[in-house]
């Protein structure tokens, strides 16, 4: 028995984990069925359809190259259409009005859908509806990749539940580490933005990055799994660009490394995103920009992860090892209520 | 609704275990109904059987001061005469013949009983078995206490499923790390394993740590825990003491750390543990005697954690998030088949 799964979102992280799941999805019983993107939509049924989506994977087309493209199919339909058992979502975030992200996800887990998401959205505005709406319906929700994917932080954040968790320090967001690089390197913010951009590192608003959001949500996140009720309008936080680009290169003329810094201290309930220049004898000093670490200070010592985050592909991977539990909890509901 | 617990094992471990579930096990629904020591068991019935146990923890007593004890009564009937849901099992190893230690897990199992376990001698000789027959009857098996306890190393392993782990190398065993700071300190070899014993650091038989079998059994349920299907029989063992007393105190001379390392080689199939003189730039290398590391090396590139590894009061709130995890699959079985 295989299990369906509609990819919603085809950006980077989409398309690979959608040739992933074409190229047997390493032996997991999955099968994709669907694929939506912000314009449209394409249910997979006969081979012809896979023939098609293999050409466009091949020769760099987009979705709505294939023939099966259908304009205006939201997920969330295209999800029931495709008759999904799970969904992956890989869409860009929308922290100020939580849309189309919200509906979406929402939407999925009325209609019985279980959700593994990239998309740091909704888990970071929602995350007690998300799980309570998940629970209720005995569906499955996996967040590996909405935090330094390719990197455990998410099952690191689960394994230190109910422990005296004092403080987290963290650097999560790589894309302002790959901007630093590059005014280290002599460019200002604003080229060295462009090409982050460009190479599909920043996210399309940069600000997201530069202003601390993106962060910001990750922390929220790790806190939320720790037990924490984080939430990000609760996080302080400071642009990137409060260090100048001169600060910058005199900080790594004295070989420190600015790094956008995500910090929760759970005993003041206090949450910051901020530059900060980092000494190679801090634990989360990286001189590889691709980097992510995180220090999580409990009771009388430290837990120190690193590794690293992104890019695409390794999210891809990411998002298979959430399907993969998703699969352990569909037969695990399956074994226990044969009748349906 | 509260779940029934049974601790087994009356040592270090699991006094503080059932210290913490008499305390209120942190808020989470569990209650204390019975305790087994290697010599009986005292099944909790009415308050007086609290008061009497609260006074031997304040008073230093065993469990056979206890006007309950019940001399030969062994772990799987005091489970099943304490209506426990589930089993926290601390008891020493046993790597040669797997005995009490397998008859015990999979006794509880059979009896329908859950089991959270800071023993590793099941899922080191038997992992497939255990895995398969908690699966069969859809009980829970929390393994996060058996793998340097304190740090997430099981959640980690677990969250790089399906990923392309080519290799770990990892410091898992901290009795001997502690052994080396006493013979780095002067003391022989033979006066360190007295000391560590006499700390309650070392396990009662000293060959488990020296000789490797306890970090061998950590590399094993790691890789499992990653897919592969290592064995205690494959792993390679060099004892500590093949590094001479003199040859630890010339490397520390140098700013070295004498450490029992295990690593696996997952392309080869190659499983060993060995001590190695850690100079301060391997990740791997701490002063720290009582901190755990492992490096994964996955993809192209490398996944760090460190961290505490017990002592036993450390164990003991791990099992208890092993035991939050045990509240959630009840809680989804429950909901899943309402008839029984």
């Amino acid at each position: 028995v295989a299990y369906n799964v509609v990819v919603v979102g085809h950006g980077l992280v989409g398309r690979e984990l959608a040739r992933l799941l074409l190229g047997g999805a390493l032996g997991l019983p999955l099968r994709l069925t669907g694929i939506a993107s912000s314009r449209g939509a394409v249910i997979l049924g006969g081979p012809g359809d896979l023939v098609h989506l293999h050409r466009i994977y091949r020769e760099g087309g987009g979705l709505e190259d294939h023939p099966g493209f259908r304009e205006g199919l939201g997920p969330v339909e295209a999800a029931v259409l495709a008759n999904a058992h799970v969904a992956a979502v890989a869409i860009p975030p929308s922290y100020v009005t939580g849309e189309p992200n919200r509906s979406i996800v929402f939407g999925l887990l009325e209609h019985g859908v279980s959700v593994v998401t990239a998309d740091k959205t909704v888990p970071a505005l929602d995350y007690d509806r998300l799980v309570g709406e998940a629970e209720a319906r005995n569906l499955y929700v996996g967040l590996r990749a909405t935090v330094a994917a390719g990197t455990p932080a998410v099952d690191a954040a689960r394994g230190l539940r109910l422990r005296e968790v004092r403080r987290l320090r963290a650097v999560l967001n790589t894309t302002t580490s790959y901007i630093v690089e590059q005014v280290e390197e002599g460019h200002s913010y604003r080229e060295a933005l462009s090409q982050a951009r460009a190479a599909g590192l920043a996210e399309p608003d940069p600000a997201l990055d530069t202003l601390g959001l993106d962060a910001a949500a990750k922390l929220v996140i790790l806190s939320r799994l720790l037990g924490f009720h984080a939430s990000m309008d609760a996080v302080e936080r400071e642009p990137l660009e409060s260090f100048s680009e001169d600060a910058v290169r005199a900080a790594a003329a004295r070989g420190l490394k600015v790094r956008m810094v995500a910090e929760a201290d759970y005993a003041r309930g206090r949450y910051r995103v901020y530059p900060d220049a980092l000494a190679p004898g801090d634990p989360l000093y990286a001189s590889d920009p691709g980097e992510a670490a995180i220090v999580f200070e409990v009771e009388d010592s430290q837990v120190t992860l690193r590794g690293p985050a992104g890019p695409a592909w390794r999210t891809a991977r990411v998002m298979l090892t959430d399907l993969a539990d998703y699969v352990a909890h569909a037969r695990l509901v399956e074994r226990l209520s044969p009748g349906e």
